[in-house]
C-alpha cells in the first residue's frame, strides 16, 4: 500500500433522526493517516460499557429494536419516545461514532521519536470513536501496555481504572475516610474492592442479589450488604457505623437508593452524636450519581439534616479538575497493577456486525452486572487492506 | 434590688417526652446576671421564623395540638408521629429553649467597658433562647442598633438578612452571576430582591400565587414565575436564559420543585449550547434546600446532564466556612440597612403567653408567606421586677 492510496475500514454509529428514529449502522469510512506526532491503531478490544450505552442507544427504546440489513452491514432501528427527543435535542442529525476506550497494535506511526517508538506495540487508547477497525491519534494519548498483555488485557484501561481510582481519590479530596459504592458487583466494583482492600480503605459494598454478595465476600470483602433483603436499611446503618462512610457513589442513578443511603449516613452519625442538632448532624454527607441504570425519578424524604449534598459526577470532568500531573500518577497505577487490580472480565467477545445483532442488543444493552461485552473489531470479516 | 436576690422570668422550653408527646410550656427560669463582659437584655421583639419552628414544634401534629393550663400560664401538647419521634431521638427528655435572634433594651451590664457602653441601648441579638423576658450575653454578641430603630425594627437583624446575604454570597464564590430563589414573596424573598436591585444582580423570583407576582412586580422585581400557572416551566427556562442564572436557593424542600429548577436551568443552557454533549451541558447547575417548606419527598427525573448538585444550605455552617471578618462585613451592611434593604413586616405582634394559644399556633404554625408573627415578651403581664 502506498500512502497515496486513502483506505477505508468499519466505523460504528449512531444517528437520532428527527421523526424520532435512532439508527445504528457501520460505515465505511477513509482512514486517517498519522501526521507525525500520530499512530495508527488497529483496534482489537473495546469494553461495551455503561457510558458508551448512553451515546450508542441513549434514549431509544431498545425493547423495540429492528434489524435490517446484510449480516456484515447491519442496520438497527428503534424508536425513541418523545420525552427523549427532547433530551437528546442537541444530538439530533449528527451521525456520531461511539466507544471511549480501546485498545490494539500500532500498525503505522508518524515521524516523531514518540510515535515511531510505540511502532508495532500493543497500547491502551482512550477519546471516542473506538468502535471501528482504526484509530488515528496522538502517540501522547496512547498508554504503552506491560510485555505480556494483550489488547484484551489493555482495553478497559481508563474509564473502569480511572473512575474507581476517582472516587478514592474523591473521598480523600472532599475529607472522608470510607466509602460507599452501589451495584457493587460490576468489573468496577470489584476493582474498587481491590483497590480498598489494598490500599486499607472503608468500602461499603451495595448489590441487588445474594449471589453478587457471595462473590464479593469470596474477594475479601467486609462489608457487602444486599438492597433486596429486608434488612437492608439496618445492615447498612451498621455497616456505616463500623466503617464511617459519609460519601458515597451511585451508579443506579434514580430511585430511593441514594436517599436511603443519606438516612442511613445520618443514622449512623446520631448513633455515635454527644448531643442534639436541631438540624440534624453536622457532619456533611454526600452521595454522587455516575450512572444511570435505574432511570425511574429519584425521590427521598428529606430525613437526614441539613448537612447533606448529591449530585453528578463524572469522570473527565473529575480529570480535568485534579490536573494532567495527577491524572499521570492514576494512569501509571493502572499500567502497573493492570493484571492484578485493574483485570476486566467479560461475558462474550464480538464483532462489530455481531455486536448489531438482535440477540446481543438484548443480553449487554440490559447493563446487568456479571453481562460485560468486549468488542474485537479485528474479527469483523469485512477488514480493509493490511497495513 | 441587691444582686443577692436572683431574679425569675418567663422562658419558652419546647420537650419531647419519650411517650411521643410534644409539651411547650413558659417556664420560670433563673435569670443569670452579666459577668465582665456580658449585658442582660430585655427582649421586646423574636420574630417567629420558619428555623424556629422547627425546633419549637418539631415533627408534633400540630393540628392535633391542645392547650391547657391557665391563660398566663399554657401548656400546649401535641402528639409526635412515630417517624417524627425516630427523627427527634437525640432530643427527647431534653426541654429545649427556643428563638433565635430578637433584640431588646441592655438593662444590665458587666464592669467591661464594651458591656457598659451598651447599657441602655437598643440591640439586636443572636444565639438562641430568646423566646424569653431576659437574655445574657456576651456584649461582642450584640449589634448596636443605629438611632432611632426600635427593638421591632431590629429583631430580625441576623437570620434573614444574612440569609439573604448568604445566598448572594455563595452565589459569587461559587461562580454563579444570578440565583432563583422561590418562595420569594416572604419577607426573606423581599430583602433578597432589595439586595439584587441595589447590585444588579439577576433575580427569578419563583412564588406560587398570583397576587404574590404581582406584589413582587409592584416591587421592582424583572422576573417573577407563578409555579402555580400552567405555563410554568417555559417561563422558568425564559428567565433562566435571560439572567443566565445557575443557582437556586428552595425554600420549600420537598416535592418536585427544585428538579423543575435543574431541568430548566438545562433546558435554557442548552438553548445557548454551540455542541451536543453527550452529559448534557458541562455548566454546573445547583440547588442548595435551605428550608422544609414542603415536607412531601424530594422527587427528580435526571434530565440535567451529569453537572449538577443538590444539597442543605444553612446560615451558620455558611458563616462559619467565611469566618469571622467576611461575617462581620455582612453584618455592617444590615446595620447600615436596618430600615431599608432589610426591612421586616410582621403579620402580628403577641405576648408569649398569646404565642401559646390555639388560634394563634393555627396561624403562624402554616409558615405562610405574609403571616409571619412577631413575638414581644414584654408584652406578657407576669413580668419580674424591674430592673
Amino acid at each position: 500500500m502506498t500512502t497515496e492510496t486513502i483506505p477505508t475500514a468499519l466505523q460504528l454509529r449512531s444517528l437520532v433522526k428527527p421523526e424520532g428514529v435512532l439508527e445504528v449502522t457501520l460505515a465505511r469510512v477513509d482512514i486517517a493517516l498519522p501526521t507525525d506526532d500520530e499512530v495508527l491503531v488497529r483496534i482489537e478490544a473495546s469494553p461495551i460499557n455503561p457510558s458508551d450505552l448512553g451515546l450508542l442507544f441513549g434514549a431509544a427504546d431498545m425493547a423495540s429494536a429492528k434489524v435490517s440489513g446484510p449480516p456484515l452491514a447491519p442496520v438497527v432501528t428503534a424508536p425513541v419516545p418523545a420525552a427523549g427527543m427532547k433530551a437528546m435535542a442537541a444530538r439530533i442529525g449528527e451521525s456520531l461514532p461511539v466507544g471511549n476506550e480501546g485498545a490494539g497494535v500500532v500498525v503505522r506511526a508518524g515521524k516523531s521519536q514518540a510515535a515511531l517508538a510505540l511502532l508495532g506495540k500493543t497500547v491502551a487508547v482512550l477519546g471516542g470513536a473506538m468502535y471501528a477497525q482504526y484509530r488515528t491519534l496522538p502517540a501522547a494519548q496512547c498508554l504503552l501496555l506491560p510485555d505480556g498483555a494483550s489488547a484484551a488485557d489493555g482495553a478497559s484501561s481508563f474509564v473502569n481504572p480511572l473512575t474507581a481510582l476517582g472516587m478514592v481519590e474523591t473521598m480523600r479530596r472532599e475529607g472522608h475516610t470510607a466509602l460507599v459504592h452501589t451495584a457493587a458487583a460490576s468489573n468496577l466494583g470489584q476493582m474498587l474492592n481491590r483497590i480498598c482492600q489494598k490500599d486499607g480503605i472503608g468500602l461499603v459494598n451495595i448489590v441487588r442479589k445474594q449471589e453478587q454478595a457471595d462473590q464479593l465476600k469470596a474477594m475479601g470483602a467486609a462489608y457487602v450488604c444486599n438492597a433486596s433483603a429486608p434488612t437492608f436499611l439496618d445492615d447498612l446503618t451498621a455497616a456505616l457505623v463500623a466503617t464511617g462512610a459519609t460519601i458515597a457513589f451511585d451508579a443506579t442513578g434514580g430511585g430511593k437508593l441514594a436517599g436511603q443511603i443519606l438516612g442511613c449516613m445520618e443514622a449512623a452519625l446520631n448513633k455515635t452524636a454527644k448531643e442534639y442538632s436541631r438540624y440534624g448532624s453536622t457532619t456533611h454527607k454526600q452521595v454522587y450519581l455516575y450512572g444511570r441504570l435505574d432511570l425511574t425519578p429519584v425521590e427521598f424524604p428529606v430525613n437526614f439534616g441539613m448537612a447533606w449534598g448529591m449530585g453528578g459526577w463524572l469522570l473527565f470532568p473529575f480529570l480535568q479538575k485534579i490536573g494532567p500531573e495527577a491524572t499521570q500518577k492514576l494512569k501509571q497505577r493502572v499500567a502497573s497493577e493492570l493484571k492484578t487490580t485493574f483485570a476486566s472480565r467479560y461475558a462474550r467477545e464480538v464483532s462489530l456486525a455481531e455486536m448489531l445483532q438482535p440477540e446481543m442488543i438484548a443480553v449487554y444493552a440490559q447493563r446487568a452486572t456479571g453481562a460485560k461485552f468486549l468488542l474485537n473489531p479485528a474479527k469483523d470479516l469485512e477488514s480493509p487492506a493490511d497495513f
